[in-house]
Parts: structure tokens; sequence; C-alpha cells
């Protein structure tokens, strides 16, 4: 029986994991869920660690991971947010973030021109190197000649696996974000590793550009793009200037990947949002999007454009959050979404 | 006398200096030019060096220095255009990479929301080390077993400058961007020397982003911000992001600063364009407000201002180039620039 490891989290995270259980179950998916709901902030203030070699276990026998968000103001976004998610991420090698931006309804673009309104894209982001691999270290601290450095780290194998997954998921085109003309020895390497990718791919169109023009061009028309490939640090930024781009974060949903593997995490790109948790007016998109990928991963297309077009008819029908405008608590969106999902 | 160093450039560099340097001299500012038009793709063909010493030495004992654009399709970008811009700003020491954006007219904004328009913010970016460093290298180069690195340097005199001119250029508040969770050696290192900064500062109001956060947020209410610190990688990101958001890059200046020394360098944000080079279409705002800075350079706020409001008139009278809707030529722009100039 497949299994989906679960993990809310903190904050909103298990306020809005619950509408997207619900989901999941009316998918009538036949999986299981393994709740961990002890990998939260209460239990790394209490034993020093949120996730154990015994979590890890759990989650790596399952089909697919769902979290809802990790986060807390009674610690450092460094060691407790970071650690779960990176943790998950390299543990497990989920080497793709995955992250669609699609507008659910003309209302939600903050952008004038309606032309360029109709974002539809994902950025591929690399998820296990980078800027965020962790090498680094600081010298003389506290002294006058500090000096700190982090590595922005590139290998070939994680560079050439993370552009053929951009590949294999593009409908038009792949774009290659990068900054080769000032960040030369990543950049060169992911330019060679892009040019034997473009070779093994003929017929998908592709560009290429520095990340500052991705980022003005995706602020004036981002409906030029299809699917937009860069490295972690890149990835983080403009897949958040995407999610602004369709809607705001409460839209925004994600998937780790490892394509190898199999290994999948999926999780709505909002965090945990203590400023409004416990006030029921969190957005359960993200997460019900994110549930939505997960049902793609086990291969239920259909049952993924369902909750899609759920989730659209309730955004044309102004049932949704505050967030986006509305008056609806995270439940009721719930309720709607199921609503509309049940209909024939 | 005062000496202004000019290198016009390539591609459009010569087209837009052109008419700044006429309202240079409409301002009066009694400043004599050293023109150095032999900076450029060609010679940096023939001869393999684009800027000598005795270029640097004219640069340097000028007053301030105007840059039109420097990049030829015939060359990378990484060895010619990174080489100049990078030799001008670690040879000069130019520390502070100033951006201001500003909308010159509501046409001129890609945002639906009229009263989130209206940005009026400037990035300060870091702009002698970062992940501009220089720093790092590859091995087993060619092979699987590939590795590149680039090193992301702060150091505590790099940054503590850097954050004391935001203070000292801000009219409502600072923002210090990083990604003080995931890059962490740097990141803690920023941060400290932020609480420093605030501390010294207690009149001005700050605030704290991450880089994606950041991104979302500009995109969606760009009128939240003023200055916007940050370091050189995110501060070239986000400054083509808010020049998007003032217009596009045809209207983006800035100065390269070393508050210390008084060294000073100034260019249009925009490169050489070769795809419209020759057309006549070139936007000379850019290089125009970039003399307004130069102007401001020099102490001359009055003239600084003059030249804002002519081209804010220019704007508002529809009377731009074809990229802000108009259909004047760069060299008709200059002219409208100049009598509105010179309107008593
Ligand atoms: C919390 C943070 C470290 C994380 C990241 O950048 O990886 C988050 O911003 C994300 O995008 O998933
Ligand atoms: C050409 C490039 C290296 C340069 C930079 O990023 O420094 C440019 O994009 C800029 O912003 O001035």
């Amino acid at each position: 029986m497949t299994t989906i490891a679960v993990i809310p989290g903190d904050g909103i995270g298990p306020e809005v994991i619950e509408p997207a259980l619900d989901v999941l179950d009316a998918l009538g998916l036949g999986a299981r869920t393994d709740v961990l709901d002890h990998v939260n902030a209460d239990t790394y203030l209490r034993t020093g660690t949120a996730l154990t070699g015994a979590d890890l276990d759990r989650i790596r026998s399952s089909e697919a991971a769902l979290l809802g968000a990790v986060g807390d103001p009674r610690l450092s976004d460094t060691a407790y947010v970071r650690g779960v998610l990176t943790t998950l991420r390299l543990e497990l090698d989920l080497y793709v973030n995955y992250r669609p931006a699609r507008l659910w309804h003309d209302r939600l673009s903050p952008l004038r021109d309606p032309a360029r309104r109709a974002i539809d894209c994902v950025i591929v982001r690399e998820n296990t190197e980078g800027l965020y691999s962790g090498i680094g270290g600081g010298t003389r601290t506290g002294t006058p000649q500090e000096i700190a450095i982090d590595v922005d780290l590139s290998t070939r194998q994680g560079v050439s696996r993370v552009l053929e997954f951009a590949f294999s998921v593009a409908r038009r085109s792949v774009c290659l974000v990068d900054k080769a003309n000032a960040v030369r020895n990543g950049g060169q390497l992911w330019q060679r590793c892009w040019s034997e990718a473009v070779a093994r791919h003929p017929h998908v169109e592709t560009s290429h550009l520095y990340v500052d023009t991705a980022a003005l061009r995706l602020a004036t028309d981002p409906t030029a793009f299809d699917v937009i490939v860069t490295n972690n640090s890149y990835g983080d930024i403009l897949s958040d200037l995407t999610a602004a781009l369709a809607g705001g974060l409460g839209v925004a949903a994600s998937a780790n990947l490892n394509p190898v593997t199999g290994q999948a995490l999926f999780e709505p790109v909002h965090g945990s949002a203590p400023d409004i948790a416990g006030t029921g007016t969190a957005n359960p998109f993200g997460a019900i999007l994110s549930v939505a990928l997960l049902a793609e991963h086990l291969g239920r297309t259909e049952e993924a454009d369902a909750v899609r077009r759920a989730v659209a008819a309730a955004v044309a029908a102004g049932r949704v959050t505050p967030d986006l405008g509305g008056s609806l608590s995270t439940k009721e969106v719930g309720t709607v979404v199921l609503t509309e999902l049940r209909r024939p």
C-alpha cells in the first residue's frame, strides 16, 4: 500500500495540512498516511533534534512526504528551519526543487498589462548544492579583520542531473539562468553541462539569461517563460518572484524530487507564518496544490488536474482567504475545494 | 578645474553619452571632460587590454567618471565586460553601487494597483566583494567528477562601510537583505555588522528581509522601501527588479562610489545593447540621470534636481524613445531634455 509521510510542522503548517489531507483523502488514491506530528519546534526545543534517524527512515520508506511548514519565533531560522528542510533535501538527495507558478485567476495578478498576466511557468531549482552547500567558515571573528566565506558549489553530476530534469518537464522551452559573466567557475561548468543538455534535446527551444536580466524580464513579462532552470540561490529568489506574479505565497506549491530514486517531498512554499497562526486565516491552496503535485508524482494526473480545477473554481468564485481578497477561513476554503472536487 | 573622465564605450554607449554630455554642458558645472574613447571592444580585440594603467591614472585623477556601456558580441562578457567594470570598481575601490529607482510617471509602472506604483527607493549594493570576489576554481575539469567553486566573500571592513553608507543616505528607513538562514558565514557577519550599524543610527527605521521575501515584496509593493542594503549578488538582481518596476533599464542610472576617497563612476545600468546599436532608438535617460547623480556628487544638488525635473517633464509629455512607448530618437529626446532644462 502506498504510504505518505505527513509532517504538519509548526504555526500554520498543521492548519493547512488538515484541508490538504481531506483533499488527499477525497482523491481516493488508496494511500495511507503516516503522520509525524512530533517533527516540530517543541520537539526541537525539548530534545535538540527535530528530525531523528528513525523519522528519516519512516519518510524514506514512504512513497512520498507532505510537509506543512516549519519555523518558530523561539528558534533561529538557521538552526531549526534550515536544519529540517536541508536535512530532508540532502538526506533524501532531493536534487530538484520543482516550483510551478500559474495564475489561477486574472484577478490575482499584480501586473497591469492584461496580456502579460497569465504566468504559467516552472522554476526548476537545483536543491542540494550551490551557495547553500553549507561549506565555508570565518576567521579573525570579532576583530576588524574578520573574514567570512561561503562556498558556491557546482558539480558536474549535480548540474547535469538537474538540467536533464528540466528538459524532461519542458512543454515549450527551457531557459538557463546563471551569472556566468561574473561568477565564473560554476558559471562555466553550468554552461558546459548546458551545451551538452541542449545537444541531447534538439527539439526543445532553449535560451539563456543572466539572473539580473531574468528578474527584470519576469517582472515585466512572465508569460515569456516555460521552464527556468537555475541554481539553488537564484531558484530560491526567482521562485518567490514568480509566486508573487501568480498571486503570492498563499498559492505556491512545490515538490522536492529525486527523479532517479523516486523519493519526493511536497510542501507549500510559504513558511509557518507565526503572525497569523491560530487565526484560521491561512491560505490552504499552497498545501492543497502540493497534494496535486503529489498525486501527479504517483501517476494520478487526472486527480491532480481535478484538484487544480477545484482550486481555480474556488478562486473564480472569490471563495478564498483574506490574502487573496476573500473572507473565508482556512477550513471554509477547504470545504469549498472538497465540494468542487465532488461535483460530477 | 573639475575634470570628468568619459568612457563612451561600445554599442549604444557612445549614442547615449552624446546627449548626456550635452546635459552636463548645459548645467554649467565648469567641468572639463577627458574623453577616453579608445576604451572599447576594438581596442581590446587589437591589444588584449581595454583599460591600461595610464587610462586608470587618468580616471583616478579626475573628480568623477562617466561611462556609457561596454560589451560587444565578438567578445565574451566574462573577459571583456566584466573585465572593464570589475577593474574600475576594484582598482578605484568603488565599494558602493548606488542604484536609485524612481517612477518618473505613473504610465511607466508595470504594476496594476495604482497605490503601489510610486517606487522611490535605492538599492545600495556592495560592489567589491561577495560572490563576485573572483575567488574560486575548479578541479577534475572535463571529467564526470568535475567540481567548481566560487567564493562568496564578506569582510567586516567591507560590510561595515557599505552599511554605514546606506544609513547616510536613508530618508526614512534602511532594510537589510541577506539570506542569513541559509548562507550562514557571511550571513552572520552581515548580521553582526548590521546590529552595530543599527545601534549607531537609533533614529533610522530599520528592517530585515531574506532575499527571496524581498523579491516577492518588491514585486507586489515596492512603495514599502526606502534604502535596501545588500551584497553584490543580491544587489545586482534586486536592482534589475527595481529598474523593471520603475520603467525598465532605459531609465536606470547608477553611481559606483567610494565615499571615503571621493572617487566615483557614473553609468546607466543598461548594457551596450548591440541589437539596437546604430538605430538611434537607445533611451538616453539612464545616461542623463547618471549625469544628475554626478552633479549631486559634485555638490550641485539643484542642478541634479533640474535634470530630474526635465526628464520627468519629457516622460510626462510622452517625448520618449520606443522602449517607453514613444517615437522619438535618442538625439530628439536629448533635445527635449535640453529644452526643458533651459526653461526658466
Ligand atoms: C527556509 C529557507 C532556508 C528555504 C530555502 O531557501 O531553501 C526557503 O526559503 C525555501 O525556499 O524553501
Ligand atoms: C556585466 C555584469 C558583470 C555587471 C554586474 O553584475 O556587476 C552588470 O550586470 C551590472 O549590474 O553592473
